[in-house]
């Protein structure tokens, strides 16, 4: 889950400026927080616009901030003139989506020329307290042409 | 999949009351397009807010809508004094999340008294043309003492 | 769901001799029950040598049934001189596995160049009654140069 | 994931009882490899009767080992009086089945009163070398009198 070598060496310019180009990623307020070969963490500071029905972040903002942070530690291997998309994922939810963010971890489990399978962990942070929120396996297919 | 009887006589009003307490659904704009018992359909206009890099609904849009749909169908069924939550869901992205709105269409598969398994399949709406945009499997649980 | 036209002419010949060939599904004792372009199913008889232990039929069964009844009916739609592997898969076990058979139900919900993703349905079977024991969905991928 | 404290303090002879009881796993010729709270490794040798049509262990032999594993992890945390069914699992497929046996190794992610959430994942092993085969997520129910 380390020691991936990248295959573009812009590979961190080209993560942060398709993160950037993601207008939903900007209205949900996520940030880049870590940022290596396979491995990219994402931020979520606690708002009340995410929230569900019980006052905690709702399962669709923990859920696009897990594929993101998937998403975007498949991109980061990727060649040059190529695109991902997530092709389908799961996610088990093991705790409420509790905390003054949300960080969410995705790491390459096994990466492919068609398809790079990851796994996303996010946890709610509050303090110097971290819960397990949730854990998934995502699947993500490289798009020749798809330029991110 | 269909002539399910709900177990509380005011499930309608109940399921309305709290997606409108679902401020991430009133930030994204969701609505409801149809309300029966084991049965609910959850409409999200275009807006460029909710767009990925590609310019198409963000898979986290898509996601949120089915979770939602899925999730309330569920609901639908519960007793009173008894709340929802997902536990685990999966989702294959079918095809590009393009059109003037989303459609996601959550059904009951198996209701039960400790997990409620649902169907959630999302569509991309362009003036009569339907576009399969994703399907996924949801396991909701039922909580005593949760009022939802 | 149907209506789907095959690439290969002799897809038919070229599934069964493909089922012929698993090990495995001798083992178990599956059979084909119907064939036709985009949906496929196997079924297998209740012996005690297949079940777990409560005496049912075991979940490793119900599975292997589910996947290769979805793997064939994606492979139905293939071009020749290609072969089929599954991918991932998610699984819902709706009931026990219960009954003097499995019937396992495979169908294409997307056919694709690369990916194809499909359904997997398996019943219990009791004289005249079914039971719905597992609902699942599988992405199978076609690999050149793999002939099934 | 380890440190898990045992509420049975007869878990293992219970957990061994139980494998023990499974037709299936016997039909298979798995066996027991490591057994701790919250942790079970199956392992499977190869044999022809358990490949598919290239040869491989079949996608179906990966998955009911692992599926064992995550479940007697699970139920190696349960209560006296109490058994586990597996009520949903996803499995994404890395690596061909290749190798003198496979190993299966289940994990507890997270304990619960109703729900345990569970990692499993399947190794092929040739001498010295380990190829990961599959990785899963596991959801577990715990049923009173369901004695296993």
């Amino acid at each position: 889950m380390s020691g991936f070598e990248p295959r573009d060496p812009d590979w961190e310019q080209r993560v942060r400026a398709s993160i950037a180009r993601q207008a939903f990623m900007t209205m949900l307020g996520a940030e880049i927080a870590h940022l290596a070969p396979g491995a990219v963490d994402l931020a979520l500071p606690f708002r009340r616009e995410l929230t569900q029905q019980h006052g905690f972040f709702h399962a669709g903002t923990t859920t696009t901030l897990a594929d993101s942070a998937a998403g975007y530690a498949a991109l980061s291997l990727y060649p040059k003139g190529t695109g991902v998309l997530t092709t389908e994922f799961k996610l088990n939810l093991l705790n409420p989506g509790k905390g003054e963010r949300l960080i969410a971890r995705g790491r390459v489990i096994k990466p492919g020329r068609t398809l790079t399978i990851c796994r996303g962990d996010v946890y709610g942070i509050e303090g110097e307290r971290e819960t397990h929120v949730a854990t998934g396996l995502f699947s993500m297919i490289c798009l020749e042409g798809l330029d991110d």
